[in-house]
């Protein structure tokens, strides 16, 4: 089956762009470059994407939503503690960004340099995120697990203190020995410090 | 008096080239300037310091001592309980971070350049203060405050949590409205995690 028989999908075009990001890089990678390796016109990506920045923002919005899809899941799972599901939660968010950092290094750095770009995506990357924090700290309270005035503050403040294991700027540490210990470390004292250790 | 009447000290050499890292930015930076500068010749300037690499280290290394030396003073302070040390400590490492920053810019994205050079100096430094949070938390443990079974990971652990605040790389968020308090959430919650508020 030839690429142009299938219908062009936001999908499609989206796949196609991560692909003509991590050959070109994000300084040469254009629009013609993604219409050619459909084989399509580049107006009928436009018909999709009206800009250039809208379609890069598309593609790094949806390389963020993968690891809020899999955080989404612990927040929602009423079957764990609140103490278990917080720490899971960050677990898996440091163990997200390691992979993608470790996995295709390339990629990776394409995205920062994308991230940097699309302010707006990134700051709703990041309102959800925490969005997820404050849930699950808001079970913690509701159980009477944790204590929290102020539920959403102390998700921020959990989110900023665990920065060093998810934010991008940090990619560095995170292969090097010890790094899962520090996490541990940091998770324990923050546990503590939402009022009982898990 | 003409500069060259003075003694050719070290420290003169390290003020000298702090200017001339101010005024021609670290690529341009030469030890010819700074000799110049001073009104020497630069045999002078390699009699105190070996290669341009050991005299970009030792001005790196007295831009960080600036901040250690205030911050011992807090360590050692034990008119002040261990839980306001702590408090204070960090508010003061904040607040030395951020007027580097915002005081003079060009002379801070100098040293940021100078720091991403030097690794041993950097490392020394990031030892010094994560053994001054040691003693702070050895302290609290001794006087009944913290509770800690293990002060070095601790102070480790504090010092990463709080890395937004006072690593150069999160320089963009330290003037933010909101910085100061979300500051003073995250040291709250770690404060409750060693063992009371303070």
């Amino acid at each position: 089956m030839s690429p142009t028989t299938e219908t062009l999908t936001a999908e499609r075009i989206l796949e196609a762009t991560e692909d003509v990001l991590r050959r070109h890089g994000p300084a040469k990678a254009t629009v013609v470059d993604v219409a050619r390796a459909l084989g399509v016109s580049h107006g009928s990506v436009y018909r999709h994407f009206r800009t250039k920045a809208a379609l890069r923002a598309a593609v790094t919005k949806r390389w963020l939503d993968r690891t809020s899809e899999t955080l989404s899941a612990i927040t929602a799972d009423e079957s764990r503690a609140p103490g278990t599901r917080l720490r899971d939660w960050l677990a898996a968010l440091f163990e997200a960004k390691r992979r993608k950092a470790g996995d295709d290094p390339e990629l990776f750095a394409t995205y920062m340099v994308l991230t940097g770009e699309t302010g707006e995506v990134v700051e709703e990357h990041l309102a959800d995120l925490t969005g997820q924090l404050t849930r699950i700290i808001e079970a913690g309270v509701a159980s009477g697990a944790f204590t929290a005035a102020d539920p959403a503050t102390t998700a921020t403040a959990v989110f900023h203190a665990t920065g060093r294991f998810h934010d991008p700027g940090y990619h560095r540490v995170w292969e090097r020995p010890g790094a899962q210990e520090d996490f541990t470390a940091l998770v324990d004292l923050l546990l503590r410090g939402l009022g009982r250790a898990s």
